[in-house]
């Protein structure tokens, strides 16, 4: 049984990693400050007794003993990213080194979830891990994207000078139960304001590609990577591209909804298209996406119809 | 007379700027932990009512009163940047944050001495500020190129969320006296070979381009950036373009020297070609450079003259 610490376990992602490894048999330390995490989504395991939540911050050091480090600890969504962008590149750098610091000291095996973003807006479609990227140092994206970057360079550098035993996962778009219902992500908007019937807001002409993977398929992924001994950046997502347009009348039609869709003006550096190339993940980890977009959609359709019911 | 803070005042370019400054009437503060600067660049204002100097790290918090911050500690020579990368990192990173929390504190202006390197090994050609750049996350160059961006990009978040006055200048090489003689960097590296009459070592085919500007020029485009009104990336630097296999010729002509010219390995990631367009200064900070290559290197080459004389 190892002792794991997941940051940001409360989050979306964290929280489905955090019960694949409860459920095999691990320690699980979740470090959380509840910024876009919710305690409801690790309600079930808090009287476990190989489960611990501390409530906390990644940019204040932390001095603990474990195994390994998932360290997932960032707001994901561009509204929550773009809420207080100081925040959000403390959290990446000083939260990133402090981890580092942490599994230098003890010796952890360390994971990194970074991004699709890292290659901006892209100019060679699908992305390869080995492509440099096209990002704007200065924009409204800019606190996320290149807060990744240089976290990504901080694992490489501690790899490098002290051996730290890094992995670094660039994930693709990702969605499933435990989404926030309000965090402006295109799944959770279009798949609410379906559900209630109300305009479908596409960005711009809908024309921008983005590729789906359900987050199964991701803890899967993740789990892989921090298992095999691959050190290096691994892309993480599901090759099904999509235009916005046809997402958004994908979900439509898999809801039966009413309602119309409505083109909004486009937001700022929005990339033009996403989608992953796998194949190293496929060579390195024997890893590939399992659940179609479809599938995921339904049980993901089935989770937001529940949340809705609840909160009325 | 203002109250203005040096950060790497005890370098290259610092120490140039903090003469200009002394000279204008301005009480200077230099701050340096003499990584790569020198206490010999800067021992002329010792004495001086006006100056002060304060040996210490910019990764740590210091509070102060200043009016305004010249922000430059960073290692800046490819070996000096690549002996630790963790703590490069760490330098732009919890470095410029804390600069960004003083200068949010007192309400004083803080330039950040960007590079060049941030538009990496560019595909565009000459290279102007609203270019993104092809820079590698995870090279033996990435601690210097991603941490000077993630600085920029704090610079632009604390000016739109705390309304911090930033400029931002992004240095092209610079050359002059007072550069470290074992920084490694061409411009030295050339003429003290030279003068030597040792191998003159061309890293590659020597076919890769530098623009170089002289130390002179730069000090005064950063001062009009500070003076000026202008918040966004600055290019500064001189459009005179050399091949590296030119340059060498040109100071080993200059020296008279008998030195052979000798190719050695290419290094990793070394950009190809780099030239500033600088129509940006020119038209914001009515800046442009105002001393030849030529006229430069005869007072660099004089400069190292006198350094080997008395180091023997
Ligand atoms: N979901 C995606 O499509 C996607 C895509 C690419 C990358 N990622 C990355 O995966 C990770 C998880 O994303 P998610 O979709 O679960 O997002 P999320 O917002 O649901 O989860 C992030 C979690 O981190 C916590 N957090 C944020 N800042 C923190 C701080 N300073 N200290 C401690 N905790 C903090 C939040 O409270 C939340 O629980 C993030 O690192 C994100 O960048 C996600
Ligand atoms: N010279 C160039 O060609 C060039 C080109 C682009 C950008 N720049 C930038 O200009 C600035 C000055 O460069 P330079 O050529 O004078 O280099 P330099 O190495 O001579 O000067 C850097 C100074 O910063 C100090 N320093 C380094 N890390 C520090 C830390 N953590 N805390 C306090 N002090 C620290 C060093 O001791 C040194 O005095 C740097 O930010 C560099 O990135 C220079
Ligand atoms: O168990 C630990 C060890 C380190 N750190 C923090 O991690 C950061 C980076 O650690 P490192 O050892 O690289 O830095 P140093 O302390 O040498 O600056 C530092 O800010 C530490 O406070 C931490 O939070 N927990
Ligand atoms: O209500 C919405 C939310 C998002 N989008 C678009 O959907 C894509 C994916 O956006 P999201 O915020 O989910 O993630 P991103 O990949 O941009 O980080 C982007 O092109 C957005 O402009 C949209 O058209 N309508
Ligand atoms: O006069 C000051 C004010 C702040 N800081 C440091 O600057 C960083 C960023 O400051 P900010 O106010 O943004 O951060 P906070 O303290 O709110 O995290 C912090 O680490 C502070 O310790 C500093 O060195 N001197
Ligand atoms: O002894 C040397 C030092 C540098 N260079 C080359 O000169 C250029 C400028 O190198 P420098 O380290 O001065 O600065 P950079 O612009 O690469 O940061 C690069 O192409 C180097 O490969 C070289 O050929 N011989």
């Amino acid at each position: 049984r190892k002792k794991i610490m997941i940051t940001g376990g409360a989050g979306f992602v964290g929280s489905h990693l955090a019960d694949k490894l409860m459920m095999e048999g691990h320690e699980v330390i979740i470090l959380d400050n509840f910024f876009t995490g919710q305690k409801t989504n690790i309600d079930h395991w808090m009287s476990h007794p190989h489960f611990s939540l501390i409530v906390g911050d990644v940019v204040d050091p932390i001095h603990l003993e474990v195994d390994e480090i998932y360290h997932l600890a960032c707001p994901a969504s561009p509204p929550h990213y773009q809420f207080n962008p100081v925040k959000t590149i403390k959290t990446s750098t000083e939260g990133t080194m402090n981890m580092l610091g942490l599994a230098k000291r003890v010796g952890a095996k360390i994971l990194l979830t970074s991004t699709s973003e890292i290659y901006g807006d892209p100019q060679v479609h699908p992305q390869k891990e080995d492509y440099w990227g096209n990002v704007n140092p200065m924009g409204p994206r800019s606190c996320y994207d290149e807060g990744k970057r240089v976290a990504e360079t901080m694992m490489y550098a501690y790899k490098h000078s002290n051996n730290v035993d890094v992995r670094i996962a660039r994930i693709f778009n990702t969605f499933g139960p435990r989404m926030h219902p309000n965090d402006g992500r295109v799944v959770s908007n279009f798949v609410i304001q379906s559900l209630q019937n109300k305009p479908i807001t596409i960005y711009g002409e809908g024309e921008q590609t983005r590729s789906f993977q359900y987050v199964s398929d991701l803890v899967d992924g993740l789990h892989a990577l921090m298992n095999g001994k691959y050190g290096a950046p691994v892309n993480l997502g599901n090759p099904q591209e999509f235009t916005v347009a046809e997402f958004a009348t994908t979900i439509k039609e898999m809801t039966a909804s009413k309602s119309e869709i409505k083109k909004l003006e486009k937001t700022a550096d929005d990339p033009n298209k996403r989608k992953p190339d796998i194949s190293l993940a496929k060579q390195e980890l024997n890893w590939e996406p399992k659940v179609s977009v479809k599938e995921g959609l339904a049980k993901t359709i089935e989770y937001f119809r529940m949340v809705l019911l609840s909160t009325g």
